[in-house]
C-alpha cells in the first residue's frame, strides 16, 4: 500500500489567488482521508474531482478558522448528496460543539453518523485504524492547542512469487507463505517462504506538522518517515515574526527534517507577503536536500 | 444616489464550478454593504477587488450554511488586515453565538468592533440607516426563520443649475435652493428655487428576498422597487420540489415582480441540476418582461 496525497491549500491564514487555506487530502487505496480543511476545500475537492464519500475520516489540527473553516460546509454537502457511510472526525476540544452549534441552528440533520472523537494528548497516541492505515497523533508547538498527525500503511504479507511456486500447494496454505511462513505438503515436502516470496513491502509513513514553532519536542514522534510536511511560514528574514506567533521558518523546517532523518520533506503554509515560495525552498535547502515546496494543486508520491 | 450590486455566487446550497454560493456586495457612494456571505465569500470579494475594509454592515438572510459559512472566515481577515472600523451584523438569533462560539475557539479577539443585531420582526422594520442608505428588514418563508431586506438610498437635494445662477448669493443661502426654498437676498430680490434648480433624484430601491416560497404575504414590503431579487431555485419540471422545499420557482419569481409591479427583478440560486439558467430565463419571462438571469460577477446598476 502506498500513500498519495493532493495538496489543496498552501496559504496561511490570508489566502491569495493562488493558494487556498490549508486542506490535504490523502489517499490509500480509494479511500480519503482530510487533514485540515480551510474555508473553500468543498470547492477545491471539485476542482480536483476527489469525491466527497470517498473522505472515511477527517483530522483537524487546531481552532483556528484557517484549519477547519471548510468542514461544516463539507459535512453538508455530503449530507445533501445523501452520503450514508459513517464519518469519523477528529479535533481538538471546542470542534464537535462549533459543528453541532452551526448543525442546530439550520434545524436540519445529517443524513449519516459522524463519529466526534476529542484530541487530548500529550505524546503520541494512536486513534485510528481502518483496512488502510492507522493514525498516531501528537502535540505540536503553536499559540492554541494545536495536533500533528502521522499516518502509516497497514503491514502487508509477503509476496508470492507466482513463476516458482509449486503447483500443488492447496490455496489455503499458499496464505501462510505470505505470512512467511514455510508450507508442509502431505507428502511431507517442505515449500520454504523463502524461497517462493519476497518480502513485504515496507509501510509507508506520512507526518503532518501544523501549526507549529520549530519543536524538539515533535522529534521522536517523526523519526525517519518518508514523508514529513511542516509548515514553514516565513523566510529567515521574519524569524522573529515566526518565533512570536509560534510559526516556523523554512529553514526551521529544513533543520528538523534534518534532524529527523526524514526521506522527504515538504513545506507550505506560506505568509501571503510572498508572492512566491523560491526563497522558502533555497532556506530550507540549506539544512535539508529533498524538499519540495508545495503550491495548490500538487500530487505528492509517499 | 444610486446604487450598484456585485453578484458574487448564484448557486443554491449545492455550489458547483462556476457558481459559488450566495453573496451579494451592494455599493453606495464608495461603501458596502454585505448581504448574506456563503462559504469563499472573501475568495469572491478578492476575484472582484472589493476592499473587505468598505464594508460597512453585513445583512444575513437566515443560518443554512450557504448564506452565512464565509462570514466567520471574512470577519477573521478583516482583523488580520488591521481593520478599525465599528462593522454591523444583522442576522437572525443564533448567528452572534456562532460566530462568538468560533472566536472564542481561536482565543483570539478581533481589531473592531462588532454591532451584532438580532433579527426579530413580523413586519417590515427599519434596522439601519447611515450616510449613505436606510435599510428596512421583513420576514420571508423559508424552512426556517429567514428574512428579506430593502434597501433605500437617502433622499437628495433639489440640484442647483450653476449656469443660471446669479453669482451675488451667499454660499450659505444657496442651501436653501437644495432644500427647494426661494433665497431673498438682502437687496428683496427673490431667487425662485424652482428656476436655478432641477428636482431632486428619485431614491433608488433594492429589494433582496431569499430564501422563500412564493408568498403574497411579502408584496406590500416589495410594492414598486427598482430591483428585486428573488430567489428562484427550480424550474416549473420541480414545482413541487419548490414547494416541500420552500423555494421558488423562476415562474413564482417573474409573477410576483409583476405583482409587485417593481422595475427590473433579477433571479438567482439556481439548484445545481441545472447546467445554464436559460430555462429559469424563458419561464419567468412569461410572467415579467424586465429580468436578468444572474451569474456570478454580474454587475447590476440599480
Amino acid at each position: 500500500l502506498s500513500l498519495s496525497l493532493k495538496i489543496l491549500g498552501t496559504s496561511s491564514a490570508t489566502f491569495t489567488k493562488e493558494r487556498n487555506q490549508t486542506a490535504q487530502a490523502l489517499k490509500s487505496n480509494s479511500s480519503y482521508y482530510l487533514i485540515d480543511c480551510g474555508e473553500g476545500t468543498q470547492i477545491q475537492l471539485k476542482k480536483y474531482s476527489i469525491k466527497t464519500n470517498k473522505i472515511d475520516a477527517v483530522f483537524i489540527s487546531h481552532l483556528h478558522g484557517d484549519h477547519y473553516l471548510g468542514l461544516f460546509g463539507l459535512l453538508s454537502s455530503m449530507s445533501l448528496k445523501g452520503r450514508e457511510k459513517r464519518l469519523s472526525i477528529f479535533g481538538p476540544k471546542g470542534l464537535q460543539e462549533i459543528i453541532t452549534i452551526q448543525l442546530q441552528a439550520s434545524q436540519s440533520c445529517f443524513s449519516y453518523q459522524i463519529d466526534f472523537q476529542e484530541i487530548n494528548v500529550d505524546t503520541i497516541t494512536q486513534i485510528y485504524q481502518d483496512k488502510n492505515i492507522k493514525v498516531e497523533v501528537f502535540p505540536v508547538y503553536h499559540r492554541i492547542e494545536c495536533y500533528g498527525y502521522k499516518f502509516t500503511t497497514l503491514p502487508e504479507g509477503y509476496k508470492i512469487i507466482k513463476s516458482t511456486l509449486p503447483k500443488n500447494i492447496p490455496l489455503i496454505k499458499i496464505k501462510n507463505l505470505t505470512k512467511g511462513k514455510d508450507v508442509i505438503l502431505d507428502d511431507g515436502t517442505v515449500i520454504p517462504y523463502q524461497k517462493h516470496t519476497t518480502p513485504p513491502p515496507a509501510v509507508a509513513t506520512y507526518a503532518y506538522c501544523a501549526d507549529t514553532r520549530y519543536a524538539l519536542e515533535i522529534l521522536p514522534y517523526i523519526q525517519g518517515v518518508d514523508t514529513l510536511y511542516h509548515e514553514a511560514t516565513f523566510t529567515e528574514e521574519f524569524a522573529n515574526r515566526a518565533e512570536t506567533t509560534f510559526h516556523a521558518t523554512a529553514s526551521q523546517a529544513g533543520l528538523i527534517a534534518h534532524q529527523a532523518q526524514v526521506k522527504q520533506l515538504i513545506i507550505g503554509h506560506y505568509s501571503a507577503r510572498y508572492k512566491t515560495n523560491e526563497v522558502h525552498l533555497q532556506e530550507a535547502k540549506v539544512e535539508f536536500d529533498n524538499i519540495i515546496a508545495l503550491n495548490d494543486g500538487d500530487l505528492i508520491q509517499i
